[in-house]
């Protein structure tokens, strides 16, 4: 059974044609409208070009924000004007199809435990660094969204009491110390302090600013200031992960978004964080760590495997 | 259907045979053996005491500790000598009847899900304020225990990178500044710092200690220092739970233990400090807070209902 | 002796002849330019009107800033944009006046000691609450100005590890948790959580913000919400003054600013938290705290005396 | 001029002859008394025997606790039972010559500045990486008490705000994160987290414990384990020169203690952190780091030096 999958990002919305093995048929990648009217008939439009060339049972739609239980209203989303947008029943009216909305970071996370670094654990944890944190938790094979249907939001567990603003308006979440922007921060700011920053800082000299990739290339040539870099957003993301295990104890974390293309490199320093912050470490059974396989097409494959043609 | 539940304490072991509507129909203590082997064979006597007198269909115990996901195994237990315990098999061999061990926190909160402050919801967090913090996660109407059976030590989510010792082993664990412990602590340095602690001196000097139960006839009383101490623990409760909110999304936290006995007074700076804390507070939907209301019976209760004649 | 002070403020120029009692003789304002070379004038034609008037023997000016430990040249000034301008020799050409340059919180500091609320005592740390928190220190009866002349500078001690950014390029420095711009902030936090914060919501509703005098009011009203926010920014400042007392041992701290018109409802909390944080209290001596009397002419008299006929 | 300089240690007295230039003529070292009667009068011998000797004029006597600001009275020490003890009273009676007490970081301090590390400096700060976190402040060529003569414990500056109980009865201070004893306790930590703690466990398991002279030597031998534990406790004494630096704007950090004899691998991570977390970076002239040079006679030294003939 085909399905398609449609993820909303900030600058592009890509989408595709599924197959039950989460493989993708077809993908098209459009920009990403501001206006939010444009945007919704972008999402029917590329969903009615998939279902001209394929036999498409369902649709499913993710999009950074809080969706509803019901999987139909976008309640709050951070970067379009939608508040209580009921994007299900309108999205339908275009398509013709049953659709789902999904929490494009849960769509990622069941894509990784459906298809890709997941598979075999029943309980995963998947954490996103990219520009923020995002976070996905699959318990007993299933995903969980919560009372409201907006769980999950790990990037906002808070890490320091009085810490760093947030764009959720609170101080101190994690993603501010965990994410690909941190690693940058962090990059500039031992750039700041010479020493071991002078790759750093010589690099922003030439460009201008220090981009994640860029911290990314120079930790794999060894710098030292990089390496430092990484080292801080790593720790930060391995003692949070220590605290979901007392909270959710699963039996794997999937680390995802850009900065988990270092691999190993991050995971070394995570690891060793999660293992000198967990409670009763000796006395438990511990969760391993994987870097996410899906990479981009995460999103899209998970929106679509969640969708249903039941509706 | 009667079951049995037990629940061994530090100081004693409560057990009851529990009806269908969790009402205790019989009810004994002893006092808790420190000896391991005496401990079971008390539980093993106290089952089959009950038996003699009811129609009992199984036996749910409840212990604090880490149980297996099979509730069959006491993998560590904090106060008891027990590692990897197969608690269910020596009990059923005594006992004669199925067997179900639960972590006391979870049987609790589960008494309170089924018969107590959470019933008509789906989605709900339980907090126990005692000399530590005891975690319950109800989702979707069902005991969450995670991947290897130990999840929801809500106690142990680190509150304070870097911060106290905790008997876990770790630092910073939410349980050293939100429990009834932490409640003593707190209004001993207010007595030591005069001003507003002079009623907390004045009681440390004529008792020698400061109990939590005094700290909270001061705090009905009126009196600033005692009042201030609960709201730092109270802070610290709520604080934590805006960060399981974003976790779990429960639609109800219901606090126990001692200090709940405080109610409103407890829950008014809980309540602040929740919503002063909570990412993305006036875009999403929020949950209620309650207190406890079977107390001392909850865990023998929820481990009785957990417990099943299918074993 | 007559000498003339003038204090350099981001809004306003306050300039007076001051006595050797600390007596204002005469006392100007006038609007700060924006421009470096007319806020040089304006500070030149100032000490010269006042020179004009009275038999003046130096003349000391106040900026806020790094300045260099020969009180001559600004290192690096916060709003204007001089770095390592050599004011001292500039106003001197065109005053005709020996001129001392000093730091505009060690200027509002050395008054208060001199002439206000420190008087008496030989070791005083005053902290001042306003946009930020301005520090000064006094030794031994004589100003402390540091190595290179730039100590004291109180609210950039780190207050909380990972914490909020702040103008200086750190973070978790003690000025975003114990300034009158903090307890703005926690007053709009306060808000937003409805409860107590309902007047200032309310108050915020009808004005469109909430300023600090208005917090202060509703402090002063006994409204539950703000004095939550006091208390925040008072706990901040009382435990920061314990780590204080650990390095510099003073016996008094003076307290300034705007939100120090409060008087005892500041001071109350700001206690507490001091002596709730002090190392070793109950086995050392103490200090005592007093708020500051000298208000607005404080940085002015504290110039004005501190410079010197001999240059 | 000779002076005598003696040294009360917890399980050693260190006493010795001390010319103008620092240099020790005579030494000699005995056990510490437990009982404080058996301590004066070992005290009082070991200078009658020096004074049989040599031609001395006075006599310094440094040890750890509060001192008063006349350099006569133990106000209270940390290892023996002294409160308010008249000890320089006691002392002359027995030893027929003028005595001054000081604290012994203090001297320790005041040696490096006049014979050591400070050298050519006029404001420097020292501090003393022992079992604890030893703080001396020089300014301006003094060596600075404060207002009631315990100035300077900078060992107990808060660190982290609910941080790790302390000794002195507070929680956080920074000698809990900085001290020769928290880089045994994390190098504990990372042990027990297996991957890059093998050789720190391996280690434990043959000798019972982990040594701070064995993790030094793990350091040099460039073991990853053992150099990740020193990073964390030269991180955090470096984060907290940045505050001293805002504070007291030294020209000179001189680090001294046992875990000091680790030298620029030391100093590395120490200098990057306060490079990242000094105010105003950039902006302003920042200080030097030493190595103390004095090691383990720095107190003996520097109370003699301190000693006045005029009593």
């Amino acid at each position: 059974m085909l399905k398609v999958g449609i993820d909303i990002g900030g600058t592009k919305i890509a989408g595709g044609v599924v197959d039950a093995e989460g493989r993708i048929v077809e993908k098209v990648r459009v920009d990403t409208p501001t206006d939010t009217g444009a945007l919704a008939q972008a999402v029917i439009d590329m969903a009615r070009h998939f279902r001209a060339g394929h036999d498409v049972a369902a649709v499913g739609v993710a999009a950074a924000g809080f969706i509803d239980r019901d999987r139909a209203i976008v309640i709050h989303a951070p970067n379009i004007a939608w508040r209580n947008e009921p994007l299900k029943a309108r999205l339908e009216d275009g398509i013709q199809l049953p659709v789902a909305i999904e929490n494009d970071a849960n769509a990622a996370g069941w894509a990784e435990y459906r298809f890709g670094a997941g598979q075999g654990v029943d309980h995963m944890v998947m954490l996103t660094m990219g520009t923020g944190v995002g976070g996905a938790i699959i318990l007993d094979g299933e995903l969980f969204r919560g009372g409201h249907g907006i769980a999950a939001e790990l990037g906002h567990m808070r890490f320091i009491r009085g810490g760093l603003l947030c764009g959720c308006g609170q101080s101190g979440c994690l993603e501010q110390y965990a994410s690909g922007r941190a690693l940058q921060r962090e990059a500039h700011d031992i750039a700041d302090a010479g020493g071991i920053g002078e790759a750093l800082a010589a690099l922003r000299a030439e460009t201008g600013t220090i981009s994640g990739p860029a911290v990314s290339r120079l930790v794999l040539a060894g710098d030292p200031g990089a390496t430092e870099a990484l080292r801080r957003v790593a720790t930060a993301l391995g003692e949070a992960c220590g605290g979901f295990q007392a909270v959710l104890d699963p039996e794997l974390f999937v680390i995802g978004g850009g900065v988990a293309q270092l691999g190993e490199d991050l995971l070394a320093p995570v690891r060793l964080a999660y293992e000198t912050s967990l409670p009763g470490y000796g006395d438990r059974p511990v969760a391993q760590f994987a870097i996410a396989q899906l990479v981009n097409d995460a999103g899209l494959i998970g929106a679509a495997d969640l969708a249903s043609a039941e509706g």
